[in-house]
């Protein structure tokens, strides 16, 4: 039902073939977020017609919300948000830990729901059945992210936890029309980093997210973090680098052997007026855009690029019409679509670095123009 | 360059086409409102591919925002906004005058913009060189709308200084690859409206806005004066229904001889909720939608129909994503787009009236789902 097969590699990057019974993933792979069984502003037709094999959701955020009920009712959440392709549930424990009334202990989480102010206590094999119900063609263990602010031995107990959670939750899964992926957690300590991606291989998972990662740390660090984790993980296993996917970051992660990424920013960014190009990143809202007769990006050739000028996107956003964050959402997800193919294609020619420089020497050049 | 042909009658409804340099439309039409050069959610592209050959724009927000430099650099309004169909400016008094800050005198009105506080005076004149830099295809003389609470002395002088006003735009307007139509006023008086319009005929426009109706008056009033304006109106000249479209008024006005109608309400109540069927219209965030595994309306075959259900488009709602108000506006957009084609049909074929009534009696049996 699941295999994952490498076809090319390029120093550590690598090409392969993510087969599920939704389809043909090709890696290096960006996921679009789809937190609410929606990637914002767009239609799941729309995702897959900009190149996108997969996506990411939140298992937390579905269980509040539309509940597990009606995704049931509607046949699963590939039917429920008519999406053909793979479907990965983060449990959302990253998420749950940020809200203001969350309380952990060894068994789990409790929390209030923000909305309707209902208790909720999830534990790993809580977490489990409600992803197993969720229907996603792959499923994160509920893990345990330490905050940027802990300590080498707040960190430790965190890993620990990660890993008591991973075993439970391995026992808790039964459903084998799903794949269940371990998280790595260990903020940037390599050798906590090792220690936990150990004990998780003596569970034995096809895929391994790197989780806790990108939130507030220096990006060197992080890059080290990744280079480290992907020399140790055996090279058959799926490496998918959880939540982090700017531009820059994806080519250099994929040098270092990534196979996943998903991100919410190049939406987020888009829907605040932040534009992706091959000449780095600006902002359309900016007063120099504001008689520009010219596409968001000269080198693209997306669907808004063709139609629409950089003055008339600028006045949507002026204007806070909200076809302006669709354009820009669409456009976005395109540019990174066509970043994943070009790195696919420079892997299998072998050009992988030669592409890496040029791409970012470019893109980096003019983030002046950045917001 | 301008040409309105009627091609068929069934009573006093009928079909008909007007040609501009823009292509052909096909009468009765609905115009989607795209105040500030975007139909909110749905790109131009999207307006057209519903069936609609026109849209209706407003010259004072388009004034203020993006200004007429970008437009007029952009290569007049069909280019900026990239719709090459028909395009309507109305000139924004009925906006203007609903302005706090503004202030009316025989010669104009004066008004703070809402956003940067600056003063603007806006003559007749002045007005038409707007609209002429604009670039719509037809633009509408600057009226002068009565509240609902004036008296008939009051609705009296409107009604002059809408003549008044009228003169002074066919006198300033000499773009003649543009067509100005005059706009009639005058309340719910018939003598008002019957002495605005023999005045305006004196000016000689080739189309007519029937303006300030729906503004809070009894339904039946506002008909009243329709059924009335139609039968007085020379039957070659166009005539243009304005900000008054909701499916049934449609039908009943058509009945009377309207052929061209604008409203903003079939997209502003889909985005809070409310979905147009051949049942009557409901509001999709309803707890009774909330696991019906059923089109958006069982009769329907957009995209939208085709795709999800109402428990997803409730979730999208709900849990307010953006995609949910994106396509409930298509969905009710393409649903006025078709009930337009049925009406032509109809009319075409002499079956108006039996269309009518059952139209009417499916639409409104309903209404109790309507919020």
């Amino acid at each position: 039902m699941f295999s994952f097969t490498i076809t090319s590699n390029d120093g550590y990057a690598r090409t392969g073939i993510f087969l599920s019974s939704h389809g043909e993933v090709k890696t290096p792979c960006f996921m679009p977020v789809a937190t609410a069984a929606s990637v914002k502003l767009l239609t799941s037709e729309e995702v897959k017609s900009l190149g996108f094999d997969a996506i990411i959701l939140n298992a937390y955020h579905l269980y509040l919300r539309p509940g597990l009920e009606i995704i049931k009712n509607s046949g699963g959440i590939h039917k429920f948000m008519n999406w053909n392709g793979l479907a990965i549930t983060d449990s959302g424990g990253y998420q749950m830990f940020s809200l203001p009334n969350s309380r952990i202990d060894e068994n789990g989480i409790t929390l209030k729901s923000p909305e309707s102010g209902t208790e909720h206590y999830f534990t790993p094999e809580k977490m489990i059945e409600i992803e197993q119900q969720i229907g996603a063609d792959i499923i994160m263990c509920l893990d345990y992210c330490p905050k940027i602010w802990d300590n080498v031995d707040e960190i430790k107990a965190s890993v620990y936890r990660t890993i008591a959670w991973a075993k439970r939750c391995s026992s808790a899964y039964f459903q084998k029309t799903q794949q269940l992926w371990g998280i790595i957690q260990g903020g940037t300590d390599i050798n906590l980093r090792k220690m936990c991606l150990e004990n998780l291989e003596n569970i034995d998972f096809p895929g391994y997210g790197i989780g806790g990662l990108s939130i507030g740390e220096p990006w060197e660090m992080a890059l080290e973090v990744i280079n480290s984790l992907c020399r140790m993980i055996p090279t058959e296993k799926v490496v998918y680098l959880m939540g982090v996917g700017m531009p820059d970051q994806i080519v250099e992660c994929v040098d270092a052997g990534i196979d996943f990424f998903d991100c919410a920013m190049p939406t987020r960014i888009a829907r605040n007026g932040t534009t992706l190009s091959w000449s780095g990143k600006f902002n359309i809202k900016a007063a120099w855009c504001k008689n520009q007769q010219l596409p968001l990006d000269a080198e693209c050739d997306c669907f808004v690029c063709r139609t629409y000028t950089r003055a008339y996107i600028r006045h949507l956003f002026n204007a806070k019409e909200m076809l302006g964050m669709r354009l820009n959402s669409y456009h976005n997800l395109y540019f990174i679509g066509q970043l994943m193919e070009k790195i696919r294609q420079n892997i299998k020619r072998g050009t992988f670095q030669k592409f890496k420089k040029e791409f970012l020497e470019k893109y980096k050049r003019k983030e002046q123009y950045a917001e």
